[in-house]
Order: structure tokens, then C-alpha cells, then sequence
């Protein structure tokens, strides 16, 4: 038996549809936008078609753009000479919280997964090469998840980049700021050993 | 600086303002909605608007409904003589899913709380009152929440009802079916204590 109107019933499903909402808060969510004012609930749907018809991928580096080219390969402040690679375009967003990174960005969309299905042809790795192919890169950063299937992607593309020159580098492994040694697991324990730098 | 297109961001925004969505989760949700094929999102789309436009309130037990009465006052299998105040069309749901309660509901849309500022004329009070008035009932179940504006407003209502020749109930308290006694809190334990039935 349905509890529900119908029509409630198809958004609090269409709400459980997206990834890491359950039922119960499905329900909720759907039920505060029956309690939203009508500009903001018709702004909602307004948007969801807009977001999706008005994002496209950057024609360069692959990251969401409004236009031919997104903001940071427009711009000429950004050196064109340093590529980070990325697997998604929200960790541009979070390397740009750094405010330190100057250069540009690759994203692969996505890492090697055989276990998913995921192969080269799958990412935005052709498009790198290319890049690099073209000339005045100078260095490469690896900025994948320092997970399995991230660095195994990394030292994929590692390989793939060898011959060009160009420096390829890799995201620093170490304790996290503000946390705290005991609690740190071993193997990241460990890299932070290794890599320890000179006071 | 902006991240991601305007039109995403606004799809984020969108997003981050439902209850309990937090920033990175609004993220990870708006770029699930680009992923989507054409069609589920325009239908999630048409779905916000839809479910608004399409859900009243029953004219009888203020449950939602997309007609005049909802599917439990239209049908003729549910006993008019027992009513069930539940503070929330969600709690009609979990009452439903007993399977064991063939009354009918009354919905106050909230509870009493002088603290937010809710009172008497802001709940469909008035409205099981003239329900009451008419006749025909018999008892009224009070399920409420088992907190403090929960309780506060069922003896409220209890006294409202005393004048009328109705029995009036309430939820019975005690340990929750499947839990372990040693993790039951003091208040519950006195309750299912006082509560204890012969066996």
C-alpha cells in the first residue's frame, strides 16, 4: 500500500535515486520541498535541467566549464607549463582551496579500475598525451587518491609520460595536519618516515 | 573564486539548503545529477514541481492527499470510531506499516512549542475538535512523539477532549522490540517497569 501521494511517492523516490540518500531521508527531503515557497522549489527544478544543459567539459583539461574553455585554462595568470592530474573535477575544487597550485589541470574522470570496468580508453588519458605531446610542459603532478585504484593510475600514466620530457611528480604522503600520531594507521605512518624532510 | 560553473554552483546551492545536506554532500548530489540520462532528470525535475502541485490535505484528517480525502478516509474498511493523532504525515506512514491499526488518522502538523513559537492555532486542533463534536468517535489515540513537546501536547489535547465521551489513550511505553536492556536509558526502563503487563 502506498502511505504517500503519488506524486510525493515519485520524488521521495527520485530523491532515493541519488547516491548515499536512503529511504527515510529520501522522505524528508522530498517533504521539505513540499513545504518550500513556490519560487524556490520551481528555482530547484529550474536548476537541476540547468546545471546539466549549461556544463560541458573544457575542450584542454577536461574540467566543467560554462563555455569552450574553463576558467582556469582561460586564464593567463595560470602557467600552462605545470599540469596536476586529477581523477574528478571536485578535487580542482579542493586543490584550489590551497590557494598555492598556479599552473593547470588534467581531469582523467575517473581511475584504472578493473575490477569496475574501467580502462584506459574509459578516461581522459589520450587527451593528456596529447598535451604533453604538444610541447612546454615541464612538469606533471600526480594528484590521484592515494588509494589502490589511484595509485595505480598514477603510475600508469607515470609510465605512459616517460618518454616526453617532463618531470613527473607525485602529491606528498605524510601525517594530516592537525590530527594526531596515535591515531595515524601504519602505512601512512610509515610514508611520513620516509618522506621526511630536513628542519 | 568560483570552482565549478555558475550553473552548478547553483545546483549546489539548491541542494545544501535541504535539511541535513551539508556542503560536500550537496556537491557529491549535484554531480550525480549530471551524470543522470535526459530523461530522469527532467523527470526529477517535473517531480519537485509535480509532487506540489499535485498534494493537499485531506479535508477531514489533514493527512496529504492528492484528491479531497485521503486514501485512508475514503476508504470504508477503516473504522471512523478510532482516531490516531499523529503530529506528522510520516508518523501515519509508520503507523501504517504495523498493519495492525484499521482506525483512522488525524494529522497536527507539528506539535506544541512555545520555545519555536507554535501554539494551538498553528496545529489542526480546532479541526479534530469538530471532528470529535460530531460524533461517532469513540477513542482517540494519542501518538505523539515520545518527547517533551510530544507529551506536552498530547495531555494538552487529552484535556481539550476530556468534556466529550471519548476514551482517550496514548502509545504504550517501553523497550524497543530487538534492543538490549543494559542500552535502554533510565526513563524508558522506569516506564516498561510501571508498564509491565501479567503474562
Amino acid at each position: 500500500m502506498e502511505y504517500f501521494p503519488p506524486a510525493l511517492e515519485t520524488l521521495i523516490e527520485h530523491f532515493a535515486k541519488l547516491p548515499g540518500i536512503g529511504g527515510k531521508t529520501a522522505q524528508r527531503l522530498a517533504f521539505h520541498v513540499l513545504t518550500l515557497p513556490d519560487a524556490d522549489a520551481d528555482a530547484f527544478a529550474d536548476a537541476i535541467r540547468g546545471a546539466r544543459q549549461a556544463t560541458a567539459l573544457c575542450s584542454v583539461c577536461r574540467n566543467l566549464t560554462d563555455g569552450d574553455l574553463c576558467a582556469i585554462c582561460r586564464s593567463d595568470r595560470r602557467d600552462p607549463s605545470v599540469i596536476c592530474v586529477v581523477a574528478d573535477p571536485r578535487d580542482v575544487a579542493a586543490m584550489e582551496r590551497t590557494r598555492e597550485f598556479s599552473g593547470r589541470y588534467h581531469v582523467l574522470h575517473g581511475v584504472l579500475s578493473p575490477l569496475r570496468g574501467v580502462g584506459p580508453d574509459d578516461l581522459e588519458i589520450k587527451s593528456l598525451l596529447e598535451r604533453v605531446a604538444q610541447g612546454g610542459v615541464t612538469e606533471v603532478i600526480m594528484a590521484t587518491n592515494p588509494d589502490t585504484e589511484g595509485e595505480a593510475t598514477a603510475l600508469y600514466l607515470s609510465r605512459l609520460l616517460r618518454p616526453f620530457d617532463v618531470k613527473i611528480t607525485r602529491l606528498a604522503y605524510g601525517i594530516p595536519v592537525g590530527s594526531h600520531l596515535e591515531f595515524a594507521d601504519d602505512a601512512t605512518l610509515l610514508r611520513a618516515l620516509e618522506g621526511r624532510q630536513e628542519m
